[in-house]
């Protein structure tokens, strides 16, 4: 081990970068030893530098300006911890140009500005590391970019989003409705006070962007990746579900399809329990990884959090000053300028059973009309429930019906539910999820 | 990239070593990009060299000597893929002694001879890989060297034996005996002919000695480990066991307890249904791996088989080939030849919870001795399960008695038991299985 410390500038020392510096300092010498060098935070930067930060943060070693700190010669890699786009696009790719490694767990940058920033990496000879970009601290981007290198990727499925996961895990397990779980998890710090881009599918469509650049070589940003959010999910479905046999997550998905397009969605599924990423609960996350060689595999742990993260961006340090990162940046390729021949992408599943729940008026033939629609357009039912409606408010009221596909075309289930939301039994909008195989 | 490829000497061409020749020569772009370079077989050892193999191996590139292979100059890493210590453990060494960089899928030669092995690997310069060794495809390894690199492991948990685990799923799901679980895992090619080191615990512990010299720096040998194999086990117990809700695992385990001692065991043990380890059905493999800083994490996918366990050595050669493996080789320093600070090892769990089962005479009573004995040892009951025997074989002929305790002293349950079976209501050894939290 060679004496000279890596120096760290801490760009952004909130929860997660005041962890980050605290651990450096608490834990520096487990962290030395399997860094090959001591890993030291030379300056951090922060609004207000007047209140000293964990890890002795204070006095010079703090500063408004991150301009300084990316000209600091003594500092060797840039941690940005900022998160959205402005400043962090101009912090990393001056951090690049001035030959500095990079450590980010910046999703949405990379989601939106991944071509531009690898280009500037690779231009100076640099590396950006950005396992804590996706899934908190599970090790995903490594496995992906080393431990399964030898696989072509066949498909993911992924739930990396721990509010999501955790206000779904409430609605189902205490029947509770989306609002209340919301707020519940608000309350509980599982969700911001606006939870807008983690409940409409945005933050978990910029790490389906990243995971699938890793695992397809497909360069998309988040505007190419179609979603559904859980804001409008109702109790109602997820006890249907769980009555059919499964649990309903919100997930991330991409299968290199037959004709080697890549199929990406982001919208609540339908997943089998008993199965590994049905058990996932709370504010866990876990990504299910198809290899052809390896077969299933899955990642699973807690996905958000300042000590989870915290463990990614440590890894990552790790990695650049034992000098793997450099390793597996040299021969990944992410992001290239020249797309190439990269997979075409369309949104996803094309082909799958779904999931219907139609709210109709209980009349005889209702059901008989339904399934005439979907058979006019070559869909097929594997499964129906119709609960005795007991005491409805009247005979005007809508039921639900609920039905299982068997594997259809996505295309003319849509047509096929448009004209059927046109008979006169049908109330409201039916509700549609594509089921997880 | 540079075009020089790495040439490979692959010692013994079998069921994994056969796939990983077929996969290098079909997949050679994809596995070269990730590489850097291309990896090329050079030659491959057999007992027969007369006939041909995957992967182009025939004539001049087969041979049974495989001390010409090691000897052979164009060969950079030599791929050890016979098993068992001889003549692996000669072939491995040699290999570091003529400066080859070595790849191994075995687990029971670094259990039992670690520490040599890896002083040689030092004394030449050259590297160990041995993703392959544990858990199949998972890249286990991996994650406890980098992705977690971060952390102190705190405990670990682990299904890695496909064998038990099929076994137990086919005797917990369909309610078979364990003889005739077991022969269906022959039948399916699941279970070798004799399965004495599957299902007795040696292979679980082999994989755990290697766990633990990752995850706590400990130096073990399988004589370290105590271990109880799934051949005892009664299908009554798993129903008991699902009743009380618990699924039973053959899980190897390691905690580093209160007083920095770390508790090693194999056995099977009680684990809460709804949580993923107790979901890994067949012959899938998962470890559990609790890190200070990471928290829960769960690894999870095929733990043996041609396929998955050539995806982790062809990974293991990418790391070789782009010069990763060598940065992780020189910071880990696994296998010291000075043990130095590392901790100490007892068995464990050394207080956990206990499902035990009694075999009692349905007399007046029985229950309040029992509850006595283990009252004086300190022992205290959490719940009880005794059925209305119905129809028995006579007054004579004992029924089970299903007792969970609180948390325990292991040591002290051991006693207790031992007096216990020498009640007179008492007609056979108890059994006791740990519950893992």
């Amino acid at each position: 081990m060679d004496g000279r410390p890596l120096g760290i500038g801490l760009v952004g020392v909130g929860t997660v970068g005041g962890t980050v510096a605290h651990l450096l300092e608490t834990e520096g010498r487990r962290l030395s030893l399997r860094a090959g060098r001591p890993l030291e935070v030379v300056r951090g930067v922060v609004r207000d530098p007047s209140r000293p930060r964990p890890g002795g943060l204070h006095g010079e070693r703090l500063t408004a300006d991150w301009r300084a700190v990316v000209a600091d010669p003594r500092v060797e890699v840039v941690v940005e911890l900022l998160g959205g786009l402005t400043p962090a696009r101009e912090v990393v790719l001056a951090a690049l140009e001035a030959g500095k490694d990079v450590v980010t767990a910046n999703k949405a940058l990379l989601a939106e500005h991944g071509t531009e920033i690898f280009a500037a990496a690779r231009r100076s000879g640099r590396v950006v590391a950005f396992e804590a970009a996706v899934a908190g601290g599970i090790p995903i981007i490594q496995a992906l970019s080393c431990g399964l290198a030898a696989n072509r990727i066949e498909a993911l499925a992924a739930i990396v989003n721990g509010t999501c996961n955790f206000i779904l895990t409430a609605m189902t397990g205490r029947e509770l409705s989306y609002e209340s779980a919301l707020r519940q998890a608000q309350e509980l710090g599982y969700a911001e006070s606006d939870p807008t881009l983690d409940v409409d599918g945005t933050d978990t469509a910029h790490k389906l962007a990243l995971l699938v650049q890793l695992a397809f070589g497909v360069t998309v940003t988040t505007a190419d990746i179609p979603r559904v959010g859980i804001d409008r999910l109702e109790t109602l479905d997820l006890k249907f579900a769980s009555e059919l046999g499964y649990a309903v997550k919100l997930l991330a998905t991409a299968r290199l399809a037959g004709d080697g397009v890549v199929e990406l969605g982001v919208a609540p599924r339908l997943v089998r329990l008993g199965t590994p990423l049905a058990d996932v609960q709370g504010a866990y996350n876990a990504i299910r990884v198809v290899g052809d060689v390896v077969g299933d595999t899955l990642f699973y742990g807690l996905g958000a959090g300042a000590m989870p993260t915290a463990s990614s961006v440590l890894g990552d340090l790790v990695d650049v000053a034992c000098g793997r990162a450099a390793r597996s940046f040299a021969v990944l390729g992410l992001w290239p300028e020249r797309a190439g021949n990269q997979p075409a992408v369309r949104p996803g599943p094309a082909f799958c059973r779904y999931y219907l729940r139609f709210m109709i008026l209980d009349r005889p033939g209702a059901l008989g009309q339904i399934a005439a629609v979907l058979g006019r357009h070559g869909i097929s039912i594997a499964s129906v429930i119709q609960h005795d409606p007991g005491e409805t408010d009247g005979p005007e009221s809508p039921v639900p019906l609920i039905l299982m596909t068997h594997q259809a075309d996505s295309v003319a289930l849509r047509s096929a539910l448009a004209e059927a939301d046109r008979l006169e039994v049908i109330r409201r909008p039916t509700v549609s999820y594509a089921v997880e195989e």
